[in-house]
């Protein structure tokens, strides 16, 4: 084989990720040449610490100095591993205004400043990659943007979060409470020190924005989507959805629609026939369904080192590919429309409802009234006496605008007879 | 906006996907300058009968003169949806050879010539894609070249038949034999008038030798894939899946070890809480493991007007853009190793085996003995008594090599108390 060029990328952060895509570069070494039709190396690694021991790492590659890469013309590729907004904001948009190319896993960057980055791309002629930003190491961008390319995407759903997956799972399959299930993701390393983003539906809400701009042309950022988390999902409420032949999942929902896209993160009662019911554990899927292709799922790990470092990888063949047909900026940014968001309060959802009333005659009539005087129609009604004073009422609904179902929650909290609303939780 | 140029693609083939991809083009029109910067037409449809009223198409697109679009200079993409070796081969190659972009549908071409239209490709500098040859709309060979492109896989299985998983589905759900389901599936149009393809296996068989070749970078023909149909599973045998806590799904199965490549399409007991396990109806799904990513799964609709019309359209899109880049035949063949493929023989498989037996004493010590003498070990025996003299045996093995359970069933058959081998069904 004759001797071929090599394709020089710089890598900014060598936490888990990071680490990941270091390994996955050693490891692929000799095949890269047959990959890519170039051979493919890390020049040098910007790291906080110098000093830190870095088992199995080439030290002499390590550098404190951002100028080390955006000044060094060899380097075609920047590799951005360090998450959060800055300093990685102004690096990229250096390293892209440089005429260099960026690959990243950094979802809180694109889900807020994907515009300014993909413009800056666009403007330079080179690529700005993320497939790693959404769903870790399942493939979804690339088929969204290509493979499902001649489709028009109606809705994407996902469970784009494993800690919480992992803990609905428990909560489902081992009948643990919320608190227990979220020591057990703590202690195996699913959850954080701080588990808010995730609880909380925030870090799905990233993605899903990224995901829908996609999907739908048109750009979605964080602050459109309506989060809700998990924190509120109790045993009882599992045990209805079972009962009912339903699961419950933490989704990421988005539609696009004639008045509009709804986007949203939201825990839901999820029939168990629907593919995404049988997504456990700390694992990740996103459902799409287009008007030519249906419905189609994408299955896999949404974060930990390989599989993140999976799609990273993925992202630099692709780079190295394009750079060696002088093609990069082959695919820039997608949204070419400008569809509104929709105010949350007018999407329409069903609701599971859980609420303890007196026992006493009368009290479902003039709850069922309620609905009624809100727009509100039911679709089942279960009722389970707990004490001999009170009784626990179920209540599913058709499907509602959420202000509706907000005004007759408001009126139900007022009755009397009314002691405690338990939970309310959208169903698919 | 500027006037952009229109990219011109020949249609070899209306029927049920020519027509899809009709569809499509015309669905898609105004995105187009969006999705790709230049518009995409279709110039010319070779078709055989001028004729036939073709309701919604321009008839005067229509031609049966092969000449009038590989002469025509103007045309860049070939769109192949004729189906079958002849005459699609030579005009593919006479394409390719004349600087055309290919996208074709075509298995049963791409699973035996794959290799000669790649390198036709290659010498031409053009692309050649075939993205709905395998599991129709599911995006599953981009997703392989492109974003796996950094791993190492090791295993590729895939539920790619439609008419088998429905078939399957309603045995398992509904308690339909076998010849039931089949004409249900015939009824609804998801088996074709000659099953034979589908129900043996050899339709499944073409894909997996596609996807093999792509995943383990190692050509893989379909003459290397041992077949085997679904006319055997009895509704007694699905019972004993569901006893087992498992289904039985017809897989395509590959696997790269260190002795050489499997490859297969058999009938399989899988247990229930595999992702592939919960894949109904005409559903498909390809799984795939590797050693950055993990386990991955890809869903969707494997066949049908649309869903296929999508993965190939996606693929003119991404055609279209390589012609707007100049960077046409971007990538090309990824089979740059020989690994060996195994001798079917020296595969290992756990094996289900239902029997009928002379219900007396000393039966099941012997049968035991015989496995063991050829080296099978067993893992399970369920034994139930059908009437006073004959015994139903179920006996699951271990993992053991193909040869040495024929060995064990040929000596079986010839045991004095053997009355039926009703069933062997291998297990994942």
């Amino acid at each position: 084989m004759t001797e071929k060029r090599t394709i020089k990328a710089g890598l900014l952060g060598l936490g888990t990720v990071g680490s990941g895509v270091y390994k996955l570069m050693e490891r692929q070494q000799k095949e890269m040449v047959h990959k890519v039709g170039a051979s493919l190396c890390i020049e040098k690694i910007l790291v906080h610490n110098m000093d830190k021991k870095r088992e199995g790492v080439d030290m002499s590659l390590l550098t404190d100095k951002w100028t080390d890469i955006i000044d060094n013309d060899e380097i075609e590729i920047v590799i951005e591993v360090m998450g959060g907004i800055e300093p990685a904001r102004t690096m990229i948009l250096e390293a892209l205004n440089s005429g260099k190319n960026v690959v990243t896993a950094n979802k809180d960057l694109v889900a807020e400043y994907g515009k300014e980055l993909l413009d800056a791309a666009e403007n330079n002629g080179v690529d700005f990659l993320f497939e790693a930003a959404v769903a870790g190491g399942i493939p979804i961008i690339r088929p969204l943007k290509q493979c499902l390319a001649s489709n028009e995407i109606d809705e994407v759903i996902g469970i784009v979060n494993g800690t919480t997956n992992y803990i609905l799972t428990k909560m489902f399959e081992d009948g643990m409470d919320f608190k227990e299930a979220l020591a057990k993701a703590t202690e195996l390393g699913y959850a954080e020190a701080d588990p808010t983003a995730d609880i909380q539906g925030l870090d799905a809400g990233r993605k899903v924005a990224i995901m829908a701009s996609i999907a739908f042309h048109s750009r979605v950022v964080f602050p459109d989507v309506y989060t809700e988390g998990i924190t509120g999902i109790t045993a009882r409420d599992i045990q209805y959805a079972r009962e009912f032949g339903s699961v419950i999942k933490l989704l990421g929902v988005a539609h696009n629609t004639e008045d509009g896209i709804e986007v949203g993160v939201y825990p839901m009662l999820l029939p168990k026939d629907h593919p995404l019911a049988s997504v456990r554990d700390s694992f990740n899927a996103v459902f799409v369904h287009g008007d030519a292709v249906d419905d189609a799922m994408f299955y896999g790990r949404g974060a930990g080192e390989l599989p993140t470092a999976s799609a990273i990888m993925g992202d630099v063949i692709d780079v190295a590919r394009d750079i060696q047909y002088h093609c990069t900026g082959r695919i820039s940014c997608t949204c070419y429309r400008k569809t509104p968001i929709k105010r949350f309060d007018d999407v329409k959802n069903k609701f599971f409802l859980r609420m303890q009333v007196d026992n006493k005659p009368g009290v479902l009539a003039a709850i069922a009234s309620v609905f009624g005087v809100h727009k509100v129609s039911i679709s089942k009604v279960v009722q389970k006496i707990i004490t001999d004073g009170t009784a626990e009422l179920v209540i599913v609904t058709e499907a509602v605008k959420e202000y509706h179902m907000q005004d007759a929650l408001e009126h139900l909290k007022d009755m009397e007879t009314t002691r405690e609303i338990s939970s309310i939780i959208r169903e698919y």
